[in-house]
């Protein structure tokens, strides 16, 4: 490595190191307001948000910085694959920033802090009218967003990209079409059938029942030390951290039932595993933690689904749960229990949608999204346009906006484009496993004591690479072949055709 | 104002926004590492955490910052008077942090965040060569710390001064001197007299009853809206928070001591009043909060002691404590228990320490730092020195290093010359207890259903003026003089002397 490149090499370390510096203070400061934080202080702390975004956007685009970017970007051929990746990224990211006027980006960070608490109260009490306004300006920064990055491209395009690099309309609009030609048919006949004959919850699941099943034993059964993961309460279970060391997850639980908590612990144990998994030399670097967010996706959901709703893995653990409810399920048989988890049925919330129907949700919200940006849809209009596509491809009416566009968090938090990859995801979870079949028992490894044995797997083939390579190559090198959702297809027809005794 | 200063006021003003941002980063990172972060995580996130002290740093020190301060020190009589006293206190803090070498600045930052966990492991473990040798390095770089600062002045001087401004050794050793007169004989006739006369609880005190008492029941006679506060649990109870609207509180919790934990969450919510009733107008100025150590104790000490270990406070709490704990105190009368929270003794702990012979274990820890100082002792030697000094002033022998050496956390966060501000805060409220008396009904404000008159008065004389002037001005305007002692020496032998029925 020639001196230039060494000293660019300074540089760029340097300001990764800063960066970091102030992730960590970003990632504290949401998992605080998100958890505990006084709702009157989330306005005041705004402005100190707004200031670390202003110093954040000042570092990403510091001349020093791009030029030594630039250096190492042209002698990559010298870098290790690691840091070659890293630096195809971050100048890619750079370019990025580089179109964004600094005062509209630190606009948009005060935006955000300010957004949330709006969110919050608007769902709490029902209200579309109290968030409809610091949406509108969110969409608006957004189209004005997309123009700035490049004005040539279709704007949504562009943000799909930065959730998933790679996949743009072209490619989710094949996605949703095979979707929609092989399972449409097969909801609907499930929706005729109807689950009357099914078992249900009745009375109260107690919370703190609930809380100890998901922290005290599904954390074992997910391979997670209690000394070494923090578990909270929020408005919607998510997941954070700081690395590999900080691994942070919260829930959300119902008392009427005793699924919801435990889905969602399993869902947000497998987004922990995937950082928690990864290889500890790239600590340091930029490369740690998920490669991308259907990747991301693809790991809760592989746990979700694959493993935590298959027969196998109530198999083994029904008779604790029910000890736990010893009143409610000690008479309720493992058949009942197992067709309960696996219902499939027309809803109206996407968290508590089953597996089947889920990719229909997201449907819904990715043709608005893609409304939005092509500016046949306002932000004034996306209530009545919510209702419209439920009724149409869920055949439900939305009671309430509660129940409707104000259920999920991400819009609040500006993430257009997100949505789509959580379908992506399960398409990529069908995918690994189809090949971690050829390597292991996988009717064995889901219903063992613990999930150690998916764990590894996943560990080698997946989680050690971090984001140190394209989503893409990784799902190559773990699977053998390119992304392929007649897997995902297959086994969603398989599974729910088998379940509702319906001939494919 | 002129074009010069105004820039200057420009250049000072987006510094301050700047340090704020970070003061929030910092407040979030030690909340949440003193709260719940998984221990792994520590040493991982020191780096992150050194990384925004030396941005800090650039920032505090940066010419740009350094001229436009000067530039309105020298024309600060064109300045608001809170404008002005914060320019020179800046002026006085830049001095000081210029005189550090940038990477020692970095170097302690570090040490600080890698210094908790390893305090909180060697006090569980009660192993005090766990904590040696990063005290020694902490002292070390004290040691270093006050020569850069001034090396004409004694060492110790300049760091009782940062604590305090204004009080050096010369203030200190007077104010000891008598209370060591005063008190010393008092302390051992009630000594010779014992305790073996009063109540004392036995048997379990539920934790979980002991937080509804303080979380729900205190909490409201102290008027703090629960919406608006958090509190949570840690090794030793403190208070933090940003601003005036984000105020958090912790505890800690003895089963076999109800009275513990409700003093001190009196103490702190004495604190945290102190913050939250600063006027608004210095929300986004660097003059809110506390004036100083001292006058953040004599507000946290003012009610945990003077108010809440009153006759008249538990004469109208004390029912709802019986109603609470039915069983253990259910027999128990006010009378008892009122002599119980106002036992005086020789004890080990600090914290635990009674209100007469706390200013003893401060002595104890004042000489200890003072010897550190002039080099007449070594950090190796503090155990044995402890231990010495405990013997011969409070007639106690140290069982461990647990609950002697090991006891207090300060040390661990480089906090010398931070003790003896607590006897000074103990001084302090007595001296405006004795201004409120002459202004309102002190017996009936003290054993109202809420602490509101008194919490009024010390909003309107005290906590509105928030660090915008310098404690001793405060106390002048509060209280119609300057510090005196006195009140306070007054107030003990009064109380002490009745309680225990000795003759003055």
């Amino acid at each position: 490595m020639d001196t230039q490149l060494k000293q660019a090499l300074e540089v760029y370390q340097q300001s990764c190191r800063r960066q970091k510096a102030f992730q960590l203070a970003f990632y504290l400061e949401s998992w605080d307001a998100e958890t505990e934080a006084p709702a009157v202080s989330c306005e005041a702390r705004a402005g100190a948000v707004e200031t670390l975004s202003e110093m954040s956007y000042e570092l990403a685009t510091d001349p020093a910085l791009k030029q030594a970017v630039k250096t190492l970007y042209e002698g990559r051929k010298e870098l290790s694959p690691t840091l070659r990746h890293e630096i195809e990224r971050q100048h890619k990211e750079i370019a990025k920033l580089e179109r964004v006027p600094q005062e509209e980006y630190v606009k948009f960070a005060g935006l955000m802090a300010r957004a949330y608490p709006k969110y919050v109260e608007a769902k709490r009490n029902d209200d579309w009218s109290a968030f409809e306004p610091i949406l509108t300006e969110i969409v608006a920064y957004l189209r004005r967003y997309v123009v700035w990055r490049d004005g040539d491209k279709h704007g949504y395009d562009i943000l799909l990209d930065e959730f998933e690099p790679g996949y743009g309309m072209a490619e989710y609009d094949r996605f949703f079409d095979l979707l929609r030609q092989k399972l449409v048919p097969l909801v609907k006949k499930i929706a005729e059938k109807g689950n009357a004959d099914l078992w249900k919850p009745t009375g109260e699941y107690k919370v703190d029942k609930q809380k100890d099943f998901c922290e005290n034993y599904i954390r074992k059964v997910m391979c997670f030390d209690p000394k070494e993961t923090v578990i909270k309460e929020s408005e919607h279970p998510f997941t954070s951290g700081f690395g590999r060391l900080d691994v942070r997850i919260t829930n959300h639980y119902y008392p009427q039932d005793p699924a919801s908590a435990i889905f969602s612990a399993i869902h947000e144990m497998g987004h922990g595993m995937y950082e928690r998994q990864c290889d500890p030399a790239l600590d340091d670097t930029m490369s740690g933690g998920g490669a991308s967010m259907a990747m991301h996706e693809s790991q809760s959901r592989l746990f979700e689904n694959m493993v935590g709703r298959s027969y196998g893995f109530w198999q083994k653990h029904y008779p604790k749960l029910q000890r736990t409810f010893r009143k409610e399920l000690g008479e309720v048989s493992l058949e009942d229990w197992y067709r309960y988890v696996n219902k499939a049925e027309l809803s109206l919330i996407r968290t508590e949608a089953d597996e089947l129907t889920y990719p229909l949700h997201i449907m819904v919200r990715y043709e608005l999204e893609k409304a939005l940006f092509d500016g046949s849809l306002e932000v004034k209009d996306l209530p009545a346009a919510w209702r419209a596509k439920y009724k149409k491809y869920l055949g439900v009416d939305v009671p309430g906006d509660r129940e409707g566009v104000l259920q999920d968090v991400h819009w609040a938090g500006g993430s257009f484009g997100y949505f789509p990859t959580y379908a992506l995801g399960s398409a990529y979870a069908a995918q690994m496993v189809h090949a971690m079949k050829e390597d292991l028992d996988w009717d064995q490894a889901v219903s063992a004591s613990t999930l150690k044995g998916v764990a590894s797997w996943l560990k080698k083939k997946v989680h050690r690479y971090g984001a140190s390579k394209e989503p893409k190559d990784i799902l190559y090198l773990a699977t053998g072949e390119g992304f392929n959702p007649d897997y995902y297809v297959e086994y969603l027809l398989d599974k729910y055709s088998k379940l509702y005794g319906i001939e494919r």
